[in-house]
């Protein structure tokens, strides 16, 4: 990796900050946040403004350009990446350590008395701003929404935003029908007294009216906004792909409909001015639901009075609860996924002695196994394929300068997904295929005992996820081990692999209380820096427990595993495992070789049949 | 009990809310909450100014009252209580109830347009001020403070505020001088770059001094507030107390001392003149230390700019570590305490048969226990004694009306703790003086469970207590059981029973990571409304762990119980526990038999002793 040459860029960056065409103002500095207007996990290259102007790419980095400094906030994930693929022209400022200041503090700094320092109204979320704002404004200077994105006017060869087909969904995939899906947001809207609700995250929009598109990768969204009235539906969406029969039959656009049904599709571009003349419209006490993470600019649309600002909107929390037709959907995804994967390790568990496999050959097979099987999609995220020291880099990607070639003597994580038309899938295993050593037993041993402990927990409904991440840890905390990131996050069904508003994690943020039909991941791991990674992730779903007693008629929860692929039985060490736990494993396998077995002779696929057989065999403790 | 009759009361209450004696313009409302201007758990008679105006006694509550209405509004707790001791010219507001209105929502649906809403600035906390205030505003209407507290103005036989006798501690008791206790306040002072500190809370200023009072029941403290500089020490205390030379020679006050250590004792009335000629007298950029939960009337002596607050003080953090000398004190105490709780539950075994022991009776003889022993101060709080369905009752307190006779058939809670001069006790025992059933058994099995899994649990340093609440609860939740409480809290060092910053809860609260040294309770429980109530509850102290491992070189905890008193052996079904239970079941009544043993022993309170003996015999599984 060489650094992207930036002086020239720079130049021209700070001459438009003082370009009357462009500023009514000159500011003196410039943020060049990673987002999207939508606060999107995944983002298009037309939106990736941040790499452009700095080289470093990312997925996480905040840039900011004064008249003479230019600097960079990533976190440690990034810290040797950003050092590599920026010029001296920038300064690394590493997140997370003591020294390194905050953007706020860092300008206040370096900014001459009175400054004004610009952004995109429409990258920066509406809490972001309303803090930077705050410590700016109490040393004297000024946040200024600067409505040209001051990055895109040097941005000669800015690849356009895609404008992908789309894709309709049916009941049999969504189980309820977007009409149902407005009345219900409706009436969630009545309660709380609103009259009009805006949805600005992609997936909500894609959940709301069952479409499906390829915008950016991964995520199976499409670039649009939403505008919901009691008796009004407004999609802000560009392209042609409205031209579309299917897409015009399934939203009925060409039909008689009952006007509050009548879906008004208007250019992607016009959101802000229809929501200024909302804005303009409201009576006093009416009220406009907006996430408190929508941009600036949409929020400013509404004067303050009138806005109503949650953490998660309601779709958000709708979408998260997975109907009958949704989970059936997830099982059968999570089926084909597991047939890819035993097809995989199979071909591995032949080819990795010979020494050809590398981290990309096995992740592009795993992707080729996985493209083989019905409604495949793409990908949910990039392979996570890494043998040794690689497997503890915690968000590694194989790419030629760090590709290892896989061996019997080092421990392979392989932690994968793909969208299927019918669910999104996202499983973790980490095997051997040599002969693991004791102490790579043990912590792999140690982590199968947090992942069980997570998935057979029972707890009481109403429960938050925060309150299960202890149960992930405790095996490895015994023994003075543990991990750094949280153990689990909602999963999509064929949407984002990562949503909200629930999950597990020592990070007590505004998690939603887990309910029946919710699904999650339980991804408990052990790292051990230059050495190896273990991981075991498994996708669950939330489901009804029965209990011996029922307190206060409350009901309880617990977890159903929705990924069935074998936990590699040579890396666990059955005497630290307690009898109970054994049998959830031979109960697993079981599990696994009955419904998965019952696929792979379906397909025909005999001798990765024969490997599942092999490593669904029981355990028994020898104690 | 009769309710308190208030007509009269309310009809002055409201004459002074228009008087302008008292108020510059007429109030529509006057609030009346329940804290004194220190935010003390326990308040001093002449505090219970709701108590005084609505007959409500208990122990949270807030009053407000309007031209036309009185309101009450209270917790699930205190429901019954309030009903039966308030008249009917107050509605009682069911604090959690899905249908009861916020304070701000009533206030904002009875008021006339325009209100001012008066409260004291003394008592209301400044945090809550901002939130009521806001909400006050946003409706049309305005909190107001009003200097002098109405309800005193009607209150004619209102007590005196206590004034009782300090006790000095020496350093065999504190380790640490009240001198090193300001020079440490001072450095973190620096290191935050504020001029003063501000000393509100009643157990802050005690300990700080180390001093100990008894102007309230059962927490140790006296009325005073503290203003520290960077050069000067202010006390604000009252009375003649300041007279007693052991008081002056412990504080050196008629020592010639460095300047910076010489304590100026002022009026505890004068601290708000004092703190707005300390506001007034700032320079730019020179900073006040306030706790967050000061009282509205002293944040605003202090103007904005000039403020520096947080949720914890560096001496709540402080505090919460005992060192070494208050952690023997501690444990001193404790085998002290155990000592009383040996001979009561001997006795009980002895009397209870004979039908002649009430719920007041085991209590009155379980403080005559602790009063025999060394040092003994006071009772820490007020003793639970419930026996049957009043052990449900989780609050409970036995009065005459309520006080049931101990049988053989039923479950006996004992919750108490005392006050010696060494430390502070909190111990909860759950009996059976006849046969329980297999039933009672097996819950109280549940309970015992998730309190080992707390007390044996291993975890990293700089781990949050909240983290831990879920290992309280996990057997319970297995059998669709729980407890609709949180698991433990700090304790002080003679000081109070339930102190900050740390603690273990579901409710994640702002607490701080557990370090060695901080002392907490472990007490779940299990309550059958109408029929029975368990809890087993140990002081216990955070102690470094020896790991296999040492993840990071972070370093583990773990805990060290405080408390020896046995666990009845009788109410554990021993086959639901797993070898490491019992395990730990029989260490901890080795060590009871040998601590204790030893103790009773040199006490000469043989008949005990054999009780002990019997009660910590080891137990089998018979799996």
């Amino acid at each position: 990796m060489s650094p992207k040459i930036t002086t020239e860029l720079l130049k021209q960056l700070r001459q438009v900050m003082k370009s009357p065409k462009y500023v009514r103002e000159p500011v003196q500095a410039y943020i060049v946040p990673s987002g999207d207007a939508h606060q999107s996990e995944y983002i298009a290259p037309c939106d990736c403004r941040r790499a452009f102007i700095s080289g470093f790419d990312g997925s996480a980095g905040t840039a900011i350009v004064t008249e003479l400094h230019a600097a960079m906030w990533t976190d440690g994930r990034y810290f040797l990446q950003a050092a590599h693929q920026m010029d001296n022209n920038w300064t690394l400022m590493k997140m997370g350590l003591k020294d390194t200041p905050t953007q706020e503090d860092w300008l206040v700094s370096v900014l001459p008395e009175g400054s004004k320092v610009g952004v995109d109204p429409f990258i920066i979320p509406a809490d972001q701003w309303k803090r930077m704002s705050k410590a700016l404004r109490s040393a004297g200077h000024d946040l200024v929404p600067i409505k040209e994105n001051l990055v895109d006017t040097i941005w000669t060869d800015c690849p356009q935003r895609p404008c992908k087909p789309l894709l309709t969904l049916d009941l049999s995939y969504t189980g309820v029908s977007w009409r149902d899906k407005i009345v219900a947001l409706r009436s969630k809207m009545s309660e709380r007294k609103v009259l009009w609700f805006v949805v600005t995250a992609l997936d909500e929009v894609a959940w709301l009216f069952n479409l499906r598109g390829s915008d950016v990768e991964y995520n199976p969204v499409f670039f649009a906004y939403a505008v919901i009235g009691m008796n009004t539906i407004r999609l802000f969406i560009d392209g042609d792909r409205m031209m579309d029969p299917a897409v015009r039959e399934h939203l009925q656009l060409d039909s008689t409909l009952e006007p509050e049904f009548k879906i008004q599709v208007m250019p992607y571009g016009s959101i802000l001015s229809e929501l200024q003349a909302v804005g303009a419209s409201l009576l006093p006490k009416e009220k406009v639901w907006l996430s408190d993470k929508a941009s600036y600019a949409l929020t400013e649309a509404i004067p303050k009075a009138y806005r109503y600002l949650t953490p998660y909107t309601p779709i958000c929390i709708a979408k998260a609860v997975k109907n009958v037709l949704e989970t059936e959907g997830m099982r059968r995804a999570h089926i084909k996924d597991a047939v890819a994967l035993c097809e995989l390790f199979n071909w591995l568990e032949k080819e990795v002695p010979k020494g050809t496999v590398t981290e990309i050959i096995a992740a592009d097979k795993a992707e080729e196994f996985r493209s083989q099987q019905k409604d495949f999609v793409e990908l949910s995220f990039a392979t996570i394929s890494s043998t040794g020291p690689n497997g503890a880099i915690i968000h590694y990607k194989p790419v030629p300068e760090t590709n290892r070639t896989l061996s019997v003597n080092e421990i392979y994580l392989l932690d994968s997904g793909a969208q299927y038309k019918d669910g999104t899938t996202d499983v973790t295993r980490t095997m051997h295929f040599g002969t693991p050593s004791a102490y790579e037993k043990e912590c792999f041993t140690y982590v199968l005992k947090g992942h069980i402990a997570v998935s057979a927990a029972i707890f009481p409904n109403g429960t938050k996820g925060h309150l299960l991440d202890s149960f992930a840890r405790s095996a490895l905390w015994d023994c003075g081990l543990d991990y750094l990131h949280g153990t689990g996050h909602g999963v999509g069904s064929f949407l984002n692999v990562h949503e909200g508003p629930c999950g597990i994690s020592y990070k007590t943020f505004a998690d939603e209380p887990l309910e029946a039909g919710m699904i999650v991941s339980d991804e408990p791991g052990y790292y051990e820096d230059g050495s190896f990674g273990i991981r075991i992730e498994n996708v669950v779903l939330v489901i009804p427990a029965e209990t011996k007693y029922n307190f206060k008629n409350r009901g309880s929860l617990t977890f159903e595993p929705l990924t069935l692929v074998p936990i590699q039985t040579k890396m666990i060490d059955v005497n630290l495992l307690t009898q109970k736990e054994c049998n959830w494993v031979n109960d697993y396998h079981q599990k696994c070789r009955k419904v998965i077995g019952a696929e792979l002779e379906r397909q025909g696929r005999h001798e990765a049949l024969q490997w599942l057989i092999r490593e669904t065999e029981p355990l028994f403790r020898v104690q």
